[in-house]
């Protein structure tokens, strides 16, 4: 049994009517939905967590028990304490996974993390984006065929400034004439990091099958195993 | 059902007291016990295969249906056929995972893979190795202590002419001043392949408890995931 | 003083008229153009060697002066001796920069030093392509904009079977809708690898003023360094 | 000309006649001087500074002046302004190398910038270590014999909690048992970044001429490309 646990900010959906129109009952909801579909041997146990509740949700004993974490932010990440996002990132040095979704990649622990200023291009303009499979052994695209198609979605574009990904696995094509790597694996201390491109609140990519497909995968890849001891300081 | 294929060269074990005292079955059969002994879930069918069999026991259809091949060869590296080292390396790349031994870095299908010389400085010394975990959270360390100690060993030294891992796991200390990454992660095509050098044919090293755990993790790491299409050439 | 050699099959430029119009001289003659333009403290010696040369113009002596080896190859990659290919090989692992071209993704020495097929998807229809920089900070982007962009090319796309990457520059989108990890480096023993996808005989890919930026910069980049002793063997 | 500022926390040469015997003037200074020894066409202005000195001697002028930063603390990174972390940071991503020292693993800027805890195990004992050239085409490695020898230094240990390194130039032997990544080159943004362990105080080892060889060669090789824009933002 592996502990999943869903952040999300869960502020655009409670104030503006077309977000809520597509999520509403928050993204995390909708993720913890389709978690739990592709779930069929009831290997993980879903929770979710939100900016506003109480130590946004992440209290350390929670934290403890996660084995991976999903972060969505996007309007407020300023308001993650700096102590949550500290807490985040030793969790995930000592194994915890970390899936980052979206405008996450400004969230204070994915720049903690990566170390980077972890910028990028965009554009609402509602156009198609293809996400290619460039690595298709990766269990991350396990059961995905050539590539994920998106009908209307927010574009993201290159340069994105992260650390080379260990591991590229989708690399987008959009419409207007931009690209963007858009599945990007890293490993920090004993965590698994996956950065995921797709989510932005005013379509329902969540909702999406491959999307979803994804997710679970990568949830599954980014459980810690059990690994060796991390000792660290003065040695005999 | 993961298919284990345990490729050995076998002629050191025949021709050698020395050897057969320490491996009287061949070492292809020490690395059997090994894995079976830690094979709770019976999830390993394991099979083995030697250079002197027909079509040096790997044709087509074995290694279709093998997901991991182990591979120890030493002295006979050039009687293996460039047809079954290609066999091999096209396996690899459609996904099924290689775990090549100690000697193995001169081996045909490691050679073709890597691309490069694979040359490394050695002693025959019988001196100490200590393999320290250099990437506690990689599951090929799991539940391995801070470092596996091998009493009498061969020296392996740097440089290792290898690409650059895509994760080294064991970064090996040698009692006679040289230092040698001796666990090394890569990718190529859909395949795992991972490099392990303790094993030289006249110690006792597969019998070590630690090794055999590393190979054991080894094999579960590299079994292939279903994957997305690897589909390549004209497009419409 | 590097010396350059730059390697073209030279076959197109002399059996088709639309190749020649485009390239009366041979693709490397325009390359060696390019470069010779761009060589402004004169620190480059450019050679040119085709097919059809003896020992398809790299003998063992030009090799060994040559510092960066460029090599455009399509029809007729069988054509190339495997001598002459693992003489490449070889003498990249010993230092030489080695810059492959367009469709020298299927060469010999390509697919050698990969160890993978270097297969990817392609459609010849003329369309539009623009090659972003990824890596801004890479000496081989100097002097660019944000990205390339190639009124009229071949599309050629994921997925691409080669390593991961050690650096990304260019990634490319194509009008019809793929994208393609268009300028990837490598190191193999002491030598850099660029791969660089644009370059198709019937378009005047080589004329382009940031195709040649690309290819000087690429050049000073795969110069080898003085670096450290490859020893190998036994060690006392 | 490429300016170099050697940044020196400057405390234990003030406080502790063990270390004021081998770096009377600072090892500010004895860096200085290695690297003036070794400029041979005077391409480098080398300056210092120290964390005494007002904005610890980094102001945003001098910082953005400085193609290659070098940093040596110990006993008072805590004393190192969050202000100052943070813009050294930024200009590396811009495009500022950075060269950390030995004990400098525990500083701002560089756990900043990998985003680990940057950990290790030590003893100090005065003990043997061999840096062994693990990547002899790398210019940083120019020059050098197969290893560099320290007769007594502090012995650093694995696991070193670092992101896996770019490349890896130099891996350590102790002659107490350990082993230790010693020579790790990453990329940020646009920096380069090159971690080089020896360097403790209480030894004259920026005294040894491996060790300025290779400080020189790092130097050069952390100097900024002119490259191509970084632009982020909206995008029409």
């Amino acid at each position: 049994m592996a502990v999943v646990t869903i952040w999300n900010e869960f502020r655009h959906e409670r104030e503006d009517d077309d977000v809520s129109a597509v999520y509403p009952d928050g993204i995390h909801e909708t993720i913890a939905d389709g978690l739990a579909d592709r779930d069929d041997d009831s290997s993980l146990e879903i929770r979710t967590a939100t900016l506003d509740d109480p130590d946004h949700g992440l209290p350390e004993d929670i934290l403890e028990e996660t084995d991976v974490l999903l972060w969505w932010g996007h309007e407020a990440h300023d308001e993650v304490s700096d102590a949550v996002a500290e807490r985040v990132q030793q969790r995930v040095l000592e194994g915890m996974g970390l899936i980052v979704l979206h405008s996450g990649h400004y969230s204070k622990p994915f720049k903690r993390l990566m170390g980077t200023t972890c910028s990028l291009q965009y554009r609402e303009d509602g156009a198609r984006e293809r996400l290619w499979v460039v690595d298709p052994g990766h269990p991350i695209a396990d059961g995905l065929e050539e590539y994920i198609e998106l009908p209307k979605t927010e574009m993201y574009g290159e340069p994105f400034d992260v650390p080379e990904p260990d591991r590229l696995v989708f690399n987008s094509w959009f419409e207007g004439g931009e690209v963007f790597r858009s599945g990007c694996c890293y490993r920090r201390g004993s965590g698994r990091i996956f950065y995921f491109r797709p989510g932005h609140e005013t379509y329902a990519i969540y909702e999406n099958d491959d999307v979803r497909r994804v997710l679970h995968n990568a949830v599954e890849w980014a459980v810690p195993t059990e690994g060796a001891p991390r000792t660290f300081g003065e040695r005999d």
